[in-house]
């Protein structure tokens, strides 16, 4: 089988790794706006060749469009228009509703199959691409029933190989999931980072100190706008929903220590650690 | 040396299984109010044997306070009454100014040093001790000149021992900086656990969707109300100040999204971005 990667970053970088780590494709087409990565990526193994699109497109089997979701809405048409019957185009966007409304009247619209791998870091670039990265994480496979058979099939041992944990569901409880799920964390994140730039000018002291639980409750404010900004945008009324709980819910634990109410506050954390039966 | 652990918990219990696999001590005594925990920590390895307040006292060189803030401060007065002018006695909290405060006028003063090691996980009990904890983090000891230099040289040694970097600052300075670092992070990831809980009632959605990232931002609100409470109560001042910006921090994410404005938020996002020069 013959994989073509749109964008060959973080995402797009790690499944091609691990696909052709495991045989389940054996030639690898990069198409890439960036010739340093694509030069990158042929160097780290990634991809066999940089390409066109149109190169790309013609000979690969597997299609995995793996860039920022606003450029994935815009350019999925136009890869569906290329792409014949027995070819299967995936995303891998952290947002689902604006990519599959993007093609719901494609006339190829069934050999696109929405898929988002619930895994990603701070890094990006095909420097930070890890063939293992996929593996136990939940890889959710969006409005199954607009894919062809064949397309879904495909879809599905691909994640099999990457050894992710497949669920199904719909495109907009999707987006409403991932904005608890994922989306909250990094606004939460960055926030917090533009807390301390902005109240501690000790930026030695930051680095000194910064013990494990800061730099874990930190770590995606490390990630990229060109990514992030995207998201936001087309998940918007799903994060400001839970972006305004969250501003609540942070109100509460000021209100009680404002108040010395330290029963609230230890019902308020009681509540929070919950969390730990729910994450394992 | 002789050691002994007042709380053979999470911190304690790391402490103790370095300072003895490193011989640094030869003997370790536990005071716990849980006979459970003494008894666990005896059969780890962690302590020689469980012993009373006093006669634990009597015989160690070293003796840790590794109890919850407010029960250190509440201790270390009783402590400092018994011990004799050869024996050193160091705390592990994450509030320096209270318990400061509590034995300013102690004749045993110079007998106390005031240490913060910054590591900790959400786990707790001597189960969850770990020797290696504290390898490569920062270890602050506040108001040095408050302590006697031999037990000064004691504590140095021992964080030595446990391969930490050494710091020094005043309390009120420690304070005002872990307010930043360690205990703004811890509310925002309770507060976001009470919003993933509040608003994303399926569970099992959470569960099955969990990302690394999501891991990650909320491990902290795992952490147990009965060490957290206590420090949020001692640290009021700083931490609603720096709770206070974040809430500002986040109002700024929502307000550009409300009003599409998705060049504030790439600013916004661009800025955050800057943590990571800092947290390397």
């Amino acid at each position: 089988m013959k994989l073509t990667i749109i964008g060959v970053g973080l995402i797009g970088g790690s499944i091609a790794l691990k696909l052709r780590e495991n045989h389940f494709v054996d030639y690898v087409y990069g198409v890439d706006q960036s010739e340093q990565h694509l030069a990158e990526a042929a160097a780290l193994g990634i991809i066999d060749e940089g390409a066109s699109l149109e190169h790309a497109l013609k000979n690969a089997d597997l299609i995995v469009l793996a860039i920022p979701v606003d450029s994935a809405r815009k350019l999925l048409p136009k890869v569906l228009d290329l792409v014949q019957e027995h070819q299967t185009v995936m995303d891998v966007g952290s947002t689902k509703t604006g990519i599959v409304q993007s093609v719901q009247n494609h006339n190829n619209r069934s050999r696109f199959v929405a898929f988002h791998p619930m895994w990603g870091t701070e890094n990006s670039g095909p420097k930070s691409a890890i063939a293992d990265s996929f593996t136990g994480k939940a890889g959710v496979i969006c409005d199954r029933e607009h894919s062809a058979p064949d397309a879904l099939k495909i879809v599905q041992k691909a994640a099999e190989q990457l050894e992710m944990n497949l669920l199904y569901m719909d495109s907009d409880s999707h987006d409403v999931h991932t904005a608890y799920i994922s989306h909250i964390s990094h606004i939460t994140s960055y926030a917090l980072a533009n807390t301390v730039l902005e109240k501690e000018r000790e930026e030695d002291t930051i680095f000194q100190l910064a013990s494990s639980g800061f730099s874990s409750t930190v770590r995606l404010a490390k990630s990229h706008p060109e990514m992030w900004v995207p998201i936001f945008r087309q998940n918007k009324e799903n994060v400001l929903d839970v972006l305004n709980e969250h501003i609540t819910q942070l109100r509460k634990f000021k209100s009680a220590l404002e108040k010395d109410n330290y029963d609230y506050l230890e019902e308020l954390i009681r509540n929070a650690n919950k969390i730990r039966g729910l994450l394992g």
